[in-house]
């Protein structure tokens, strides 16, 4: 039976809002309907994803799994930039790095901190993300701050947006390269221990050609659905009389997170908090190194480039995030207090991104 | 002989500026004996706190020491809040923040670390200090940065304000709740030296009914003298030519945290510095996470409602201390060159407070 | 035939950069010879102070090292102030420390990281240095906050620079007394290591009188070429379209630090990569805490005094470069990824210098 809802769920939702789209519903009832199903089809690309990692071998899979990691993120991205969207793609960026950075990992520490007093992970990756997301804040304010203070040509903001997306991606892909192959084990202990435990708790469901084909089907649906959500945001804000940047920043950013949201807490249950946190984590620093920077050269396909600077507010927001969630992973040591205080700093940010 | 001393100056000083007030000296002289008096009366309070939270118990005592800690500072801070004084009132949040994490914090780390090559304490409770920092400045910068990119109308500042406010509080509540009793000995380590030793040390002068009614007579005390003090205060800063804000910064914070700041540097010449820095970044935890938010619920009992939007330079101040205590306490280690690192800083910040 | 290389190409460019000079050849190639022959007097300069330092003993010969060591900077910036470039002068302070915080540091620990998986040096130095930039961001950053928000008359700020110039300069000599003197061993292992290995290595080629002459020698050849150097600028400057502050804070720069870089990288590469971070982070402390201040009171000596306000860019800059070098720094370990993030931080920094 239970075998059977989720992709009940996930076939129902998915034509719904399919329905929906086509015969015009009412905005609302289309963004409330696409919104549950976003949170479906992630889902389901996440699980086919996992699946397509098992038959791929550690290494490829991980990369699959980053990659693919965010791809309703990415693709709702491609669809805002491609209407021109760009004050609301980058309200979606931010909201998507201080979402993970605050509620996925303030959620997965306070419920893991609720059953283990304190929970351990490798200091080392702590560390090294620490640094990372430094880096992040650094080239989304560096070009800021300098445009605040001399007037630039438009075609030097280009070009400097360019160069550092440039350089972001090449960081985010040697990142890869060094996590995932030259410095493995330096970084690892919860994920050797996951690697043995793995195969008992999760036997593949899929064989090797269902999962190749269950991923490309996900990775459509992910796409329609998107598309169909975004098409209803214009309309909603207006009618609630919400701001561009709160629904951005709030509302597309934890439907596009809905499926991390719930791995990473049940993992941080279970005593995985190194999981966790690398989802949190790692998904942010996917956002800000590889996804964000990507949307920038894919904005030069369409022929309307966006640049990289990002609002003050949206850098004060992503700044914040940052600084507390290193503060608070740095010494690889989690509990209860550190996710409420990281859940409290995301409340302030949110009535204020309400309010303004 | 010695015994009578304490008593002897703490009425002497009392009386003589309840005389002043009356019979209306001259400001100057007002304010002079007030000051004195005040570090007097603050001394009589915090050694009534402490001798009620031995009868008390370990639990209800930390709590009554942590809020009756800062007892002199909140009462001040409502007189300021009833006349209307927001920018003094915020003047004097910051003065206490900055003195207690920059001079207490820097004098007792330079005191003992004269005495003793490096003082540990535990490392956890360190960064745990340093995460609530953190939140302190992120709730009071967040409001600032937003408002200076959006106009925001009146009530929305209110509600932001209270909001923020109630969300400090509750932060604050649990942080008593975590420190005190579901992670107490995580926390612990001179804490657990100091009660073995405490019994021997300061075996309690007064009985529990004493304690009990030095306890209400002080606070009242305290709500008198703070009031003829901050009365004096226009007049003073007129007559001398110094800015609101230096008076409240430097002036207020250091008169009002003087018993602190003398138990601080006793502790860690005594190579207890955990205690010590307890007490430096505690107190100015508490001020900013309870004292500054209690005082934007007391204002709108008077009617006129304060905000919690600090000005640039304050947040400058409250920032780069936090950032500078937060660096040198984080290891858990400290020596005399890090005490003078803080006091350096502090002497930067009042150089550039009384110039301006 | 190798030994006589190094002391030729030196007397060559030397001779090169004076003709050149004298007989007015085009600003461009002056600018070349001399940029070449700075690194060659710098290089002279290090060897001689090393030497002398040996006859020294180690303490005298520490201090006469930190103090020499960036005698180059130094010249270049009294020459710079005397002809009242202070914007040259504070863009080259700029770029000192954002040069070998990260592109010595960053080439250093990449290169390094490449031969030796994970390198470690004492966690207690990286503790104190990194508390010491804060200090150094902070003194810069104080008076450029406060001068934003409050119109100052011009004494003010003259008294203002001179005072925090104080305090720097205090908390320098300070520094050396507490990391030479009284905590010696506290911060030592990688010294420690080198005192042992040094004699065999680098036995000095030069006697005692030889020493104290040739460093003589190599500060009046330094103090002519920077000289010659600096009075290309303008026209080079001009010329080729770069703004002033590019020039200062890259090309001045990596000229002035060339002799650091080669060390440090050597160093690193020899696992001696305490040595390394020492060269790098103690070269830009100098700056920051040392030159820089030096500079302020040698200005009011030629009448025109220079005030310690940087410009906005500049403190980004330098506020950036300290937040990812601490981050990098703190925990003692270091591999060639950290390298690589300083060096994608420098190349972000450098577009952006390059593009206003």
């Amino acid at each position: 039976m239970k075998k059977y809802l989720f992709p009940g769920l996930l076939t129902l939702f998915f034509v719904l809002s399919a329905i929906g789209h086509f015969a015009e519903w009412s905005a609302t009832l289309q963004f409330v309907i696409s919104a549950i199903s976003v949170i479906f089809v992630a889902g389901f690309l996440g699980k086919a994803t996992e699946s397509v990692s098992h038959y791929a071998g550690q290494r490829l899979g991980g990369f699959l799994n980053a990659t693919f990691g965010n791809a309703a993120e990415l693709i709702i991205g491609i669809l805002l930039v491609k209407e021109g969207l760009f004050d609301m793609v980058k309200a979606s960026i931010t909201g998507s790095i201080i979402g993970n950075l605050l509620l996925v990992l303030g959620l997965s520490l306070f419920a893991g901190g609720l059953k283990h007093k304190v929970q351990h992970y490798n200091v080392s990756l702590a560390g090294m993300n620490g640094s990372l997301m430094i880096v992040a804040i650094i080239a989304l304010f560096v070009p800021a701050i300098f445009l605040q203070s001399h007037e630039l040509p438009k075609e030097h903001i280009t070009s400097l947006s360019i160069i550092v997306a440039g350089i972001l991606i090449v960081a985010y892909l040697l990142w890869l390269l060094f996590s995932m192959i030259t410095h493995k084990d330096y970084l690892a202990d919860v994920t050797e221990t996951n690697a043995e435990e793995l195969p008992h708790e999760h036997k593949p469901a899929w064989s090797k050609r269902q999962s190749i084909l269950y991923l490309i089907l996900a990775t459509v649906m992910v796409a329609f659905v998107s598309e169909w959500l975004v098409g209803t945001l214009d309309t909603f804000t207006a009618k609630f009389g919400l701001s561009e940047i709160f629904v951005g920043a709030f509302v597309v950013a934890i439907v596009g997170n809905a499926a991390e949201h719930s791995a990473a807490i049940l993992l941080a249950m279970k005593n995985k908090i190194g999981a966790s946190v690398e989802i949190a984590v790692g998904s942010s620093l996917q956002i800000a190194l590889f996804v964000a920077p990507v949307l920038v050269f894919v904005s030069h396909l369409f022929g309307r480039p966006m640049d990289i600077v990002f609002t003050a507010i949206e850098l004060a927001a992503i700044g914040v995030s940052v600084f507390i969630a290193k503060s608070i992973t740095q010494d690889g040591q989690t509990n209860w207090y550190e996710g409420l205080l990281l859940i409290a700093v995301y409340a302030i940010l949110g009535v204020s991104f309400y309010l303004i």
